[in-house]
């Protein structure tokens, strides 16, 4: 049995079931592992983690990963978790915010360094000057940052943030980032299974493995939704958590089916990087992510399912 | 500025306070550390990761260390973050469960591994059998487990688990394990910062340092309870945590002032490691901690607070 410690993008949550699935369900152990699951209090350390090979495994959003790439951390997805979660940026429908003006002399609120790098270059494309509203860092409190007026409006999932703010009794509003950069899609925010690339040349069976038992926890998390969230229920500590269910119903239609990375997406999401200047322009995109794992996940023991 | 990954030992909550000052406060920073703090899923993992080498800062009781020293993981405590908080068999006034022999018939929840050792060994000396009480692995769910009635009694710390229960409008029964044991003291469940040993080897001044900046975070916690608590409330998710200041107001009185290990405590809970057969009978406690860093804690930048 081989331990594998897998550090997650944010607190445990709905979006991580078909993860803690596989475990529960021990498809893992029976693809010989041990998965230690973790939970950053900032979900901005999880790449310097992952990327100093302290920890082999882990997830992050397809817009971090070209990041980490160009600050010569050695990440690479071996596939997709969440696909395309709509993204964007969540307000009280109180505050009026309709459009990306209605953000001038607003504080707005964003997760980690680059979400401000997406609101300042926005702003700049639409010729809001960066004086005339105020960023504030929320980390993973953006529902309560927006409730409780610290904050104007923040970055946050439709699927996610807007769900446990409407929960509270609030109306909110949402100005998608896909739309406002037109982008096509929000797969900027898809979140991926990451390594280090060591483990890929050292390790390329325990990846195998751990993508075999990953897929099996994603078919069981779609085809028994019910069973799958009880789960999710039994094993989150914490009392008031009936929200959860609501977000893990507008999480499923999200989660890849396939755990591939897309290449469109890739493509998209690094000419977004590379106008952010968050890579360089000649960069080569296909450094960030394989198939080589995800591609061969469905072989094995669909039956059992 | 050096990059330390620290693994909580429990979700994080109010005992973890004066480590998330430090860090809010940047005493870490002003000693040249990047602190990224996790937290893990399942308490049980956090000596094999630090054992491991994988991570290597964290937090565990004292009778976890024995127990991860008895099987060759060389981790080693630098110093006492929570000294000797009341620990024992949480259960519903309704359930009357008033004396050891109440558990039999009963379903008893225990965090990991070691605390059904305790359970069992606790009932083997009070001549009850086994087969009457059945256990049931809660992990850090014990509150949850004890209200649904999943369990009838649970392990539990009186400043934590026994508070949720009693906000939620429950009374509760505790049978001290200290007590029922002839302890004379909770220390087996002091929480310890841990190291992996090659860390005290390779880079035993980022140790004075950590240890440096987080007595600094513990005093001001102390002296400054409420700032303290306000820090973490604004940076822990999650709207519903008035819970929380209980917590905190009835951990207070078990922060370590010094942060030292106590050697007293180190070898009362050896012997009681060696009635649990965790250890060997000649085994030397002293390999398990050490002072060195924890008793020159004091000497920095005081007039700062």
């Amino acid at each position: 049995m081989k331990r594998i410690s897998f550090l997650l993008n944010w607190y445990l949550n709905p979006y991580h079931i078909p993860i803690l699935i596989a475990k529960e369900l021990n498809f893992y152990k029976e693809h010989d592992i041990e998965l230690s699951l973790l939970e950053p209090t900032n979900p901005s350390d999880v790449t310097k983690i992952i990327g100093d090979g302290e920890i082999n495994f882990g997830l992050k959003a397809m817009i971090h990963c070209y990041a980490a790439r160009s600050r010569k951390y050695q990440i690479k997805s071996i596939g997709t978790l969440l696909d395309e979660p709509p993204t964007g940026f969540i307000s009280l429908k109180s505050k009026n915010i309709k459009q990306l003006s209605d953000l001038q002399g607003k504080n707005i609120g964003y997760v980690g360094e680059f979400g401000k790098v997406m609101v300042d270059h926005l702003a700049a494309e639409a010729g809001i000057n960066s004086s005339s509203y105020t960023t504030v860092r929320v980390g993973m409190n953006a529902s309560s940052a927006i409730v409780s007026g610290k904050v104007d409006a923040a970055i946050g999932l439709s699927c996610f943030q807007q769900l446990e703010i409407e929960n509270m009794g609030y109306s909110c509003n949402l100005l998608r980032i896909d739309e406002l950069a037109n982008l096509g899609c929000c797969c900027f925010c898809s979140i991926l299974f990451i390594v280090h690339e060591k483990v890929i040349k050292a390790s390329p069976e325990i990846i195998i493995n751990f993508i075999k038992a990953t897929y099996m926890g994603m078919q069981f998390t779609r085809e028994y939704p019910k069973e799958a969230y009880d789960y999710f229920a039994e094993i989150n500590h914490g009392m008031d958590k009936s929200i959860n269910q609501k977000i893990f119903h507008h999480c499923l239609p999200f989660f890849s089916k396939d755990l591939l990375n897309n290449k469109k997406d890739w493509d998209k999401v690094g000419a977004y990087a590379k106008k952010l200047k968050l890579i360089d322009s000649n960069y080569d995109a296909t450094e960030c992510y394989t198939n080589q794992f995800a591609s061969n996940a469905k072989q094995d023991k669909l039956c059992k399912l």
